[in-house]
């Protein structure tokens, strides 16, 4: 029988999925399972979306354009306007999700064996896909107790070489919460234009900044506006994760020219996402107020809640809907498959993240965990106890307190 | 400025796709231009998938599991019944389009280097993927004199080299329309078995075959069962291009588990395409009846109107609803964009993909195209005239009969 790739079996199986098994099978015992594992909101996407699609006339489900089609463009071109960012519709090619755009920045940028700079822990699938493009990535460790902030830049020049070819950050950061200071992107623009790097910037989470620190695009960096690589996505913004559509926003010229290649090899990204993103950007300005108010209210109740519990850390998230918690365990990865598979309190288990998975340097994130904020209050209550009583079970506990 | 990737410059524009441009001109000069370029039905989508939208009562358009959902692939188990390919619903993993069901065996099977030996002419995109894999495709041409059939077993065999991991075909075939014979399926699988390589099988086209002969999946071949991988799509047989909805179906359980994990990375395929899928299975015998009986028309049309045009030949098609014709041009390259960009007959022109960008030995396919007729009679007809004026002057035609 003939062997799967290399690249194949060093794939990294998604830390946010592979213990979906587990969750199926304590379901299907008919226990209860708070999912804190997914950024999958639990908030009703805009009814003017759904309603697009209910309205919809279309008697054939054509491909679109594999550049996205153009009135999503241009409306997603007045969206950026309102946070200073001023691009046209033809520096927006539509994605199939924010997965997609993250994927053809690395193949259109990287060949194999090139560089990515990360501060880690990150996005996993960061990993993954530069795998899939023979990429390396490089992480720099940022630390739970400096509240995850950037680390110096002196730690970011000394992995630098010749074979570096961008700085990959996510702002709000996916998965820590983490919101990064003018001052800190100032750093990276300069280290950015010194070597002639691309800055793929993954800021998917910029509608969700808590602190009233602002949120500062890539885009707002002056003298690298044509090194800059925006990610997006109408995902987690518009709570519609499952529709699949993206952008991959870019002046530079050849680099648009080359990524217009891999969407045409895709044909084109998927229509009925497209309308129903289209039409949630006109969502109403209150639709937007109540998810972030919501958001607001579920981080102080979460944060607040896990730092309550004895032995267990969080800091305070600035932006995104997740948080990176310390938990008083040997190892988070066992203490989660544990959760799921050997644990229930009242019929009831928690789904947690392993944040190790979201880390490459080895050790890093052993007794930490990821948690999204998706549920609303009172299941994020019942969760924590579920996981306060999970922690005093486990028999791999480390502290007592 | 940073520059772009080798990959990004050598990844190939669309055959199909790339003249898109010059036909957006034509069309704002106020030109009807026909598409015969993109295999892209004007025939309805089924009512029961375009209504299975319309009713759907989500609140949430969530992300789906990472193979798809269940009932999608147990629904499909018994679509392929009828076909006597009898696979589970764990063999089959829903992808975003059959194009990511390519992309993720490259990935998946292929480390950089590897080879895979594809008949020419083949689908563009298939180069486009091996070259996203850092994966090499050899091609074994096939000619318009023999009707497109499979090149001798002998010439496949003087391709393989240790590298080679794989044999790509497409059938019934994009873009020549040839459905390979039962002697010919056995050859390959011989091959395959022989050399112990996979056999990615693209039979997306499987319900449009014409001739009485019958369709032979690779999943019909014996002894190798666990070394196929077939790449599906619901785009032609529903008229559904734009919903991105394919499949990889394998029995191999170490590449399910490889593929399992790129598709992790990319989270869900896309949900509203997998609902109008799902629905759109159930498309009464009428639909499907209806559609066939358009396309065995419209080849007939098309096939004979293209062989009644001084110097023009094209063998008739078996399957698919494409043809490959040769022209009395110098250039067919060169033919289409001067169709589109410099030519036009009573206010029309006609939009043909050239078929140089279907193979990869150079030279080849030089004076032929690659025509869908995926428009209806009357449509076609009046293309064929203008494709004849057209020829009748254009400043390259090479003959005069």
């Amino acid at each position: 029988m003939p062997t799967i790739s290399h690249r194949g079996e060093v794939m990294p199986a998604s830390p946010i999925r592979k213990l979906v098994p587990l969750a199926n099978k304590a379901k299907e015992k008919g226990i209860k399972v708070f999912h804190l594992n997914i950024g999958q909101p639990d908030l009703p996407t805009p009814q003017i979306g759904l309603d697009a699609l209910r309205h919809m006339h279309r008697r054939i489900l054509e491909y679109s354009p594999s550049e996205g089609i153009k009135s999503l463009r241009e409306k997603l071109v007045q969206y950026y306007d309102k946070f200073h960012i001023h691009v046209t519709a033809d520096d927006i090619i539509i994605t199939t999700g924010g997965s997609e755009a993250v994927l053809f920045s690395f193949m259109a940028c990287l060949d194999p064996g090139d560089e990515i700079i990360v501060p880690e822990p990150a996005y996993a699938n960061y990993m993954a896909f530069a795998i899939s493009a023979g990429a390396v990535i490089k992480t720099l460790p940022s630390s739970i107790e400096e509240g995850f902030a950037l680390p110096s830049i002196e730690k970011f020049e000394s992995l630098i070489t010749p074979k570096t070819k961008a700085i990959l950050i996510c702002n709000p950061n996916n998965p820590t919460g983490y919101l990064y200071t003018q001052r800190e992107m100032n750093q990276i623009r300069d280290l950015v234009k010194k070597y002639d790097l691309f800055l793929f910037s993954d800021e998917v989470y910029r509608e969700f900044c808590y602190t009233g620190a602002p949120y500062i695009s890539a885009f707002h960096l002056e003298g690298i506006e044509e090194q800059v690589v925006l990610i997006d996505s109408v995902s987690k913004r518009y709570s519609e994760c499952g529709i699949r559509i993206g952008a991959l926003i870019t002046r530079h010229k050849e680099l648009k020219k080359s990524v217009m290649k891999f969407c045409q090899a895709r044909l084109s990204p998927p229509l009925l996402g497209q309308i129903v993103a289209e039409a949630s950007i006109d969502a109403p300005e209150s639709y937007m107020l109540s998810t972030y108010n919501e958001y607001v209210e579920r981080r102080k109740h979460l944060i607040d809640g896990l730092n309550r519990i004895p032995g267990c850390y969080s800091p305070i998230p600035m932006g995104a809907f997740y948080t990176v918690a310390r938990l008083p365990v040997d190892n988070a990865d066992k203490f989660c498959e544990w959760c799921l598979s050997e644990f229930e309190y009242e019929g009831q288990t928690i789904f947690m993240a392993p944040a190790s998975g979201f880390y490459t340097t080895p050790g890093l994130g052993k007794n930490e965990v990821r948690l999204a904020y998706v549920l609303e209050k009172e299941e994020l209550s019942k969760a924590l106890i579920v996981l306060q009583k999970a922690l005093e079970t486990y028999p791999g506990r480390t502290i007592n307190e």
